[in-house]
């Protein structure tokens, strides 16, 4: 895994945080999940240990949780 | 201001957190502001926005809270 993957689920605060990091690294360094239409995806986030959205996973594992927009209980309903 | 900032007191989360923002957008594109030592920047990053350590200031003025640390009042005392 190279890449970051940033998951959001299409809050304000989550496509503000998502404009910002796009910014600062580079849209080819990083996968966008909005989970909120993917909720395939969330066992995966939460494996990661993404406990809220915006949060951007790194590429040695890390989970970067950004200003709060939602918690993953939220996500999923 | 065409850097950003990563303000941070010294924490394990805020080392953590530096390590992986250093890592993502490179050492040339970032000022690292440990606010513990340099008591005398905690003004200027109220200012900006910075409610809690650590977070990154963008270039375009966005503050990102990430993964908190400590809150400025904790970083005061």
């Amino acid at each position: 895994m190279n890449k970051s993957v940033f998951y959001h689920a299409g809050c304000p605060v989550c496509i503000s945080a998502e404009h910002d990091i796009i910014n600062l690294i580079g849209a080819n360094n990083v996968e966008i999940v909005h989970l909120g239409e993917d909720k395939g995806r969330i066992a995966e986030a939460e494996l990661a240990g993404v406990k809220s959205v915006p949060a951007l996973l790194t590429p040695n594992g890390h989970v970067l949780h950004i200003n709060f927009g939602a918690s993953m209980a939220d996500v999923k309903s």
